[in-house]
């Protein structure tokens, strides 16, 4: 499968940063004179960097380093305990994707909330959040960006994620979205790579994979949060992933999402980018 | 489906006390009496409180204390760098059946191990482990003790089980034992909890489910190994998951298991007893 690769060494308009990966330390105008300066086409920036008030600012900076926006990270969870909560979540996040689209963002990452916190109905639960994104339809239609559904490590199913499995995130594109109108499935090594069905779920979602994350899973992480690692640094087969991802038709970015707080976050971010480049043409 | 459970309030001679529950803080027989004293009448022992050069003494102390053994914990991992390592493995997996049918345990459980330390390769380690618990097949036959698989939560994948689901289990019991004379399934709700696919994969594995074990899940639990919570102290709907398996036909124990390294096993064993009990009349 590998010779069918793209080869990523002289294509980082391939590539992407999410700007996770450099720890939200500085204005996101410098952020993206960073990443363009390390040769990088592409930027997925996070809410917290944005003032939401007037995203024009964000998006003038980030044309201005020469980048392009693919997604914009990430909603506001979609579970409550009531109601009112779970209203608040959609016109929150209703918000974002106008903000999404001033920013020139195809795509509204998804992440979408774990158990609500006096709830233990998984089933109740899921319900909801998929209520929540079906709400969002007609924003998504009148905005233009999509929604990409990321299904995030089991880890995190009470607390951040009820969404864990890419087949599970197929079934709900195909639930909430038949068409393929609003939904997409946003793939991150880190959260799927040790699901036995890798394979055949990425070979069933494939129509609707619009993004690949990678980073690395350190061996004997105990901190499932803040702890990932640079890729080549783990046990996730990124190449063979990527791998399978192509042969299945994906054409999309390879988007660089490292959260490491106490390793990568704490080295200079220039160093990183260039650490991300080296290892994008060498382990991906 | 609730009114289909079996009564556990009157009914111990259906529990079963996992002695990770109690930290491994005393001696097997002082360990077994405590829990034939909580009214509990089965037990499932693990490798580090059995003499294993002469496990007729760790037998003898559990039917004196009027116990009787369920399963014994654990296999040795499975996977190896080398074929030496590999077969290492093997050997100390057939000591250990040995000594659970001293013990008269009908059951062995799997924890299958991670990658091998010097591999990322997860189908290769998975085909591994699937040999190494093929190599046993003659000696399951020949103690009449099963092998338990218990798939473990994903996050253990790296560095403790490539076997993560339900479904994966079952797909091995079958690919390995179409008979089903070798090979049952051991559902941990705290595995398995959030797996979507969790009602139907207990159906399909429903003829080969031979053990149920409980803890909890702790809604913030930052520390996956050793912070597992007591039953209704944290978000797994446990009744509605054994209602799921009986009503499916499982007809086995609930077995608590909970390792709780910073709150339970720090705890007077009588104590943590007592609560299991009270837990499991009241949530289970």
């Amino acid at each position: 499968m590998i010779e069918k690769l793209r080869d990523l060494s002289q294509r980082f308009d391939l590539c992407c940063i999410n700007t996770g990966t450099l720890g939200y330390r500085e204005p996101i105008a410098i952020t993206a004179n960073r990443i363009a300066e390390a040769g990088f086409k592409w930027i997925t920036p996070w809410r917290q960097e944005v003032d939401e008030r007037n995203p024009q600012l964000a998006a003038d900076a980030i044309r201005s380093a020469g980048l392009k926006v693919s997604s914009y990270c990430r909603t506001t969870y979609f579970g409550g305990n009531t109601t009112t909560e779970r209203k608040t979540a959609i016109a929150d996040n209703t918000l974002a994707l106008e903000v999404a689209a001033t920013l020139g963002a195809s795509s509204f990452v998804a992440v979408v909330g774990g158990l609500a916190s006096e709830s233990t109905d998984v089933e109740a639960d899921r319900q909801h959040i998929r209520d929540g994104l079906s709400a969002l339809m007609p924003v998504i239609r009148s905005t233009g960006v999509r929604i990409a559904l990321e299904p995030l490590h089991p880890f995190y199913a009470a607390n951040r994620s009820l969404l864990n499995t890419i087949d599970q995130a197929m079934d709900w594109c195909l639930e909430l979205d038949p068409k393929g109108e609003c939904f997409d499935i946003a793939v991150d090594a880190y959260h799927v790579w040790w699901d036995p069905n890798l394979s055949q779920s990425i070979q069933r979602a494939s129509s609707r994979i619009n993004a690949f994350h990678v980073c690395d899973w350190l061996r004997n992480t105990q901190e499932p949060l803040l702890d990932r690692g640079m890729m080549g640094d783990g046990v996730i087969q990124l190449q063979k992933m990527r791998s399978i991802l192509e042969s299945c038709g994906y054409q999309g970015l390879v988007e660089v999402e490292i959260f490491s707080r106490d390793n990568w976050w704490k080295v200079d971010p220039s160093e990183v980018l260039r650490t991300c480049a080296d290892r994008l043409r060498s382990v991906c």
